[in-house]
């Protein structure tokens, strides 16, 4: 059968573009994009994106360039997932909690041609690129060049921001609608550039082919059960992971994308309540958000809300009160390689007979590998042999699958290192239960091994996370001198009612412990800190804690509730913290 | 970004049988395949069709060998579908309503080098291999081999049927379980050969590649937007498209199939209430079956059923009578060609609140292209251009994207004839509506041209179908010495109260269309048959009865209700005419 060679009609690379272009000819009256007072239909929002598509080629704008951009959940942004492909380039959407001095790492690694700024990004824009300037002068042999700046205007922005000559939606509407789309030749070509935020190392330029991002998209609506007409509140950054591909999955779907700038209480409830909102993802920060919105801020919801989550599992009482909302929480498991989520939790109907304890306890499972991996499994750390479906034997979860990045840009060395023996190794330890449930345990660095056991810090800081009165938890490992390792937990308290925090002491804590944990794993040592450190992404910077535990060895006897202290010197000392819950929305475990 | 290559773990070929080996390993536990007493879990299908692999590997069945199999939908027949490509081999499932030729025809210009026979067609089977041996024997040079045979028992067949010592069970028994499913090195390596029925010339062996088999299966679900845990109850042959990909599609969901021999309303039934069945496909006339159901042969359905159909659109009477019961139509249209339906009438939620009659008409749409077909265009017979978004201009669909098959086996020139200018030309005449939802008028040969009006065969025959008394419609080209040709209407009558069929007459069908139809369209002659003539598998023979349309010209002015007698002596003269219901299962207008 080998005589019927592929043809244009019949082999066609899949690309996400497809999915715009078709719903502009089966959708083309359905509302795609609602911002405020904005509204388009699929029919013109493909017209904007040719439009774009066509102005960024007269920028010279080619195959495999990089068009960077810096912005919230805007139309601008919205469409730029599909303009920039069809332009033949390659999208880098920045995070815009990065500092200047990231923003202008990424814009020299990814030799961007282009950076398009919206107006509330200028400063930090300008101050990037001063950066990137200098650094341009200081090694002029350095393969930085300054790109081209596009702001993006808004209804609210003030007169005079500007950033040079060019402003998007005048490139919009001098664009060519007759444009036809750069033909993707291979669908291994790029499609997009994400900058991983590295809680270890330097950030690494993640890169998705179309083939990839096509076949996630499909993968993630069917995950999630996805049906047609979705109306979608962006509450995820279109800059993490894309969207999670949902980017790309609202054109696939014909939905309706509901932009909004900022993720407050005020802003969520009133779209979910006017557009009713049937499809959100985020962050569990993001639910006390919506649990502890003020009685003006509440609108009534009317329709359910499917919820796609990620990151630490929500406790039970949490999860409720979010469903008696009309929340209904799906979780998921994923990180930047896998263009976003790997696996998520597919409900099933005869759990609905559980209580909803044992319920909460399955949600916080990560499920199952969605459909276009072709392999997910748990490996032993030492021989990489599958562990048993026990639910308890731990191992690093790896996989496989043409919905996996390309690689790491310019960094062979990290690429080689991340596939492994035909397997993409996370980094991340778990256990799967014998229904095929994979549950996250832990990153591998973060396991402590004590006494030859494998104890999940993870697992360690959910039961801590169940304390009333703890705010934040993390374990790291502390050396001991008999069992090699031991578990260092830090936290921070929610105050009292008398407005104080001062009253529960390590060994309330301890003693909470030996209760709900085995012994093994209960915690050495307890540090109190008034907030634990983070990236500016809102992740916990471990290594901090970790750097701290050492230290502590020596003096092992001496450790109490006094060495307070000294931990809250160090944890001043760290940059980029910041407890605004808006930041936190990027908290996920991995995703 | 050309320095990152592709590798093992992040680009895995595309194949369905991913879906099975999924399923085994996250819906373990759950019921995949239900038949009668039979009853097998996803690890135990996966076991199964492991074992059945490893044995055709012992004998000999490695890449690209094609695997032929005639059964009806039972469990063994499914497993088929996963263990013969884990064997690296071609399946091809055979009609098991074609004549013992046919199937000896596809057996020498497929070179099946086994051949499993389902006990009940150990007959046609025996005699097709009679005809292909004594076709071997007289020409030797030629390619004819004698494919081995394997028979499938069942709990009730007969002892001593047998055609050979090989039993299907025996080959699951004594295959190895431990297995490793043969490579796909490719995805464009073959899958599935499916024989088009042919209506007007010799069968044409279509093959599916694994990518296309794989793509069209995520898009079907996504098209009838199917969620988690189906039930799905086989009405709809398997060997037709592979059960519009289906087979694969039940193990993508972790869905339940419910395999039934027959297409009675007592099974079908039975097998609804029983299971709680939530999805089926079928042909319209299955929906006859269920409607004209004894009172001893229903059962009460207290779930909602979701029916994919296609071919003739339903009758809006008929539609609300099954909504009644409980069934909830989509329509679709496909062809072998493009791995089943390439367009879904997806619902749109706004279109709740018309009236039944108008949604009947948008139910009657063949609707939108399913995701993973790249494009779909309505083109101008003779220019090739697009026609304008009318709902009246007619032109001819043409189809391109990666799930549409590779082409015709053994047949350079009808590949070529289909793929033309990047696109494959389906031979069916459509208009689009302004929405963008296509719906097919015709067969471009069917097309009647009259007056240089383009006249619909297959809107014609709708109005006739609406009429009270008929039962059967088909509309030909006739020439005309003016218009160079006008419709003849051929149709065969419901007998009327009194058991009786000659109270009708032409003249009344004539004015009957003159109420329902533009003047031009009436048929200029109406000629009454007992029955129409059909394939083997259901299709009406519309090259017969344009042959005798012709024959009419010379004494058009004679041509009246006294004609019958002529009309049914050429009916009497066609082959492998069966009106029996479930022949017609097949009767779809493509698919």
């Amino acid at each position: 059968m080998d005589q019927l060679p592929k043809c244009a009609a019949n082999y066609v690379p899949l690309t996400p573009i497809t999915f715009v272009k078709r719903a502009a000819l089966v959708y083309a009256t359905r509302p795609s994009v609602i911002y405020e007072g904005t509204r388009f239909t699929w029919q013109q929002t493909y017209d904007r994106c040719l439009r774009l598509a066509s102005s960024l080629r007269s920028l010279n704008v080619g195959k495999n360039d990089v068009v960077s951009v810096l912005a919230p959940n805007i139309p601008a942004l919205y469409e730029m997932h599909f303009a920039v492909p069809m332009a033949g380039a390659v999208l880098n959407t920045i995070n815009t909690r990065l500092d200047a001095k990231n923003v202008a790492t990424i814009l020299s690694h990814s030799e961007a041609k282009i950076f398009f700024v919206d107006y509330q990004y200028v400063p930090l824009a300008s101050e990037a690129l001063r950066l990137l300037l200098a650094d341009t002068k200081q090694s002029p042999a350095s393969e930085s060049t300054i790109p081209l700046v596009v702001v993006i205007d808004d209804v609210d922005s003030p007169t005079g921001v500007r950033l040079g000559e060019l402003e998007y939606e005048q490139l919009v509407h001098k664009g060519n609608p007759n444009y036809v789309s750069a033909d993707i030749e291979d669908e291994w070509d790029p499609i997009a550039l994400n900058y991983t935020s590295g809680t270890t190392s330097a950030p690494k330029g993640v890169v998705y082919s179309h083939r990839g991002a096509y076949l996630s998209t499909l993968s993630l609506i069917l995950g999630w059960e996805m049906g047609n007409e979705p109306v979608y509140l962006w509450s995820l950054p279109m800059f993490h992971c894309n969207g999670w591909t949902f980017t790309w999955g609202m054109a696939a779907r014909g939905g309706t994308n509901v932009c909004i700038r900022n993720t407050t209480a005020i802003d969520m409830y009133r779209n979910i309540s006017l557009h009713k909102v049937t499809h959100m993802c985020c962050a569990p920060i993001v639910f006390n958000i919506i649990l502890e919105a003020k009685p003006h801020e509440r609108r009534q919801i009317t329709t359910a809300v499917q919820v796609l989550t990620g990151g630490a599992p929500p406790p039970a009482s949490l999860l409720e009160k979010m469903e008696l909302l009309g929340f209904h929480i799906t979780h998921a498991y994923g990180l930047t390689e896998a263009t976003g989520p790997a696996l998520v939790c597919e409900w099933q109907a005869k759990w609905n007979q559980l209580p909803s304890n044992d319920q909460a306890k399955i949600k916080a499972r990560q499920g199952v590998s969605i459909l276009t991996l072709a392999d997910v499994d748990v490996k032993d750390l030492g021989t990489m042999t599958s562990v048993p479906r026990d639910g308890m034997t731990m191992g690093e979860i790896v996989l496989r699958g043409s919905s996996l990045m390309r690689g790491y840009y310019k960094d062979p060395e990290a690429t080689s290192k991340a596939f492994k023996n035909g397997w993409f190794l996370t980094g991340d330890v778990g256990v799967i239960h014998p229904d095929g449930y994979l549950e996250i345990k832990d990153r591998s660095k973060d396991v402590i091994i004590s006494g030859g056991e494998n104890i999940s810090s993870v697992e360690l800081e959910s039961v801590l996370y169940r304390h009333p009165r703890i705010l934040e938890a993390a374990v790291v490992a502390m050396p001991h001198p008999v069992w090699g390792e031991s578990p260092c937990a830090f936290v921070s308290l929610k105050q009292n009612s008398n407005g104080g925090k001062d009253d529960v002491k390590e060994s309330d804590i301890i003693s909470y412990c030996r209760k709900n944990l085995p012994h093994y794993m209960v915690p050495k040592k307890v540090e109190f800190l008034p907030e634990l450190p983070k990236t500016s992404t809102g992740k916990i910077q471990k290594f901090q804690l970790r750097a701290l535990a050492k230290t502590y060895k020596a003096s092992e006897k001496n450790m109490g509730s006094k060495n307070r202290g000294q931990a809250t010197k160090v944890n001043k000392g760290s940059k980029g913290y910041n407890s605004n819950p808006h930041e936190q929305i990027l908290a996920l475990s991995r995703l």
